[in-house]
């Protein structure tokens, strides 16, 4: 395992959910390389070889879209959101790139000050390390534990 | 502190809990030396004194037989559990060990797709290093911050 | 980013949330430097600019006598506290300092064994290294995702 790698991941891992939480949505899509891929599934899916999700975007245009739709939703201001994530796991990918594996619960909490679980799952990442050193999601595999997923389109994941 | 140490024991909690949200219980016990100390008890038994906790067992044999009793009861199936750990805090232990105490926050998803929280605690590890390079549990105290002990024992925590 | 300097914070931080779960209160202000800036505030005092928190200590001190409060008030016992965290995001600071923020929620486990999420939010943190190469929080930022605090003030966080 090398060092280097495993922190830089996990300090990707680390301001991508800061990013999220703090709701500068508009810096979400920069995560991604310009051809990628990016789904939000339910563990339930993956199981049964169901390859749809209930997002999937395959460029950082698309996302940038998905972050204007919510804007003009409105959606998000209303509550905040807070990502806890584990130490991630991580493998070497194909050529050039690393899989990670990383555990993920969110809490949202509501304007009145109650804090629920929002979600639990599990980010299934490929990532690639820029020649100037950026690393990137070439792919984001966001797998759902839960089956209710109708409330969690509201925010990236 | 050894960086390479601190990343090896990160990389086999995190290896220990996917196994487990994965379910695929029947490689859990491999996570364990051929002789160890698997002990699930709560933090007020801890602090009384008393040795004895929900499950105990004292080889990776007896580990497996716990996997086969859980299996036949078929009680795991219908929810699905998610780990989140903290960054595991990390002692010289006697001789070749590394002690390491690790936070964690399990969920239970529910078949319905409700999320609520399943257990919260320690880990108390003692890990060896083998010859090979493999990280394997020597000891591990689950302790439990709940007294409320009996739906834990569905599934290897 | 300096891989030593990556997990020594790491390891500050998870010495940190132990001590606090342990409930050795004691130790707790021997984690800052003699004068230091320790606020507890919310997410949206921050964004609305105000400086004033429900908790604000400039010295050690004060930290102390803070401890000594609950102690006396004795309300910390009836309950227990678990923080997960996760992995520390690192900018360089001013100087020889380091600035770090942290995730966190803490979940409190009643006296009857029930588990509630207690808060949520972020450590936003000015860490030094002091010549024996201890880490010392300069200042720490407790920014609280949810406006309900009045229970948040129990324990220190």
């Amino acid at each position: 395992m090398n060092i280097e790698v495993q922190l830089k991941v996990q300090d990707l891992l680390a301001r991508y959910i800061q990013t999220i939480d703090d709701n500068r949505l508009e810096d979400w899509p920069d995560f991604f390389t310009d051809q990628c891929r990016y789904l939000v599934t339910t563990a339930e899916n993956i199981e049964q070889g169901l390859p749809l999700g209930m997002i999937y975007a395959t460029s950082r245009a698309m996302l940038r879209d998905r972050v204007r739709s919510l804007r003009e939703a409105n959606v998000y201001e209303a509550q905040r959101y807070r990502h806890v994530i584990g130490p991630p796991l991580i493998a070497p990918g194909e050529g050039a790139e690393v899989r990670a594996r990383t555990n993920f619960i969110v809490v949202r909490i509501m304007h009145t000050g109650e804090t629920l679980i929002f979600a639990s799952g599990q980010y299934d990442d490929r990532i690639v390390v820029t020649e100037k050193g950026d690393a990137r999601f070439a792919e984001k595999l966001v797998i759902l534990d839960s089956r209710q997923i109708d409330t969690l389109l509201a925010i990236p994941l």
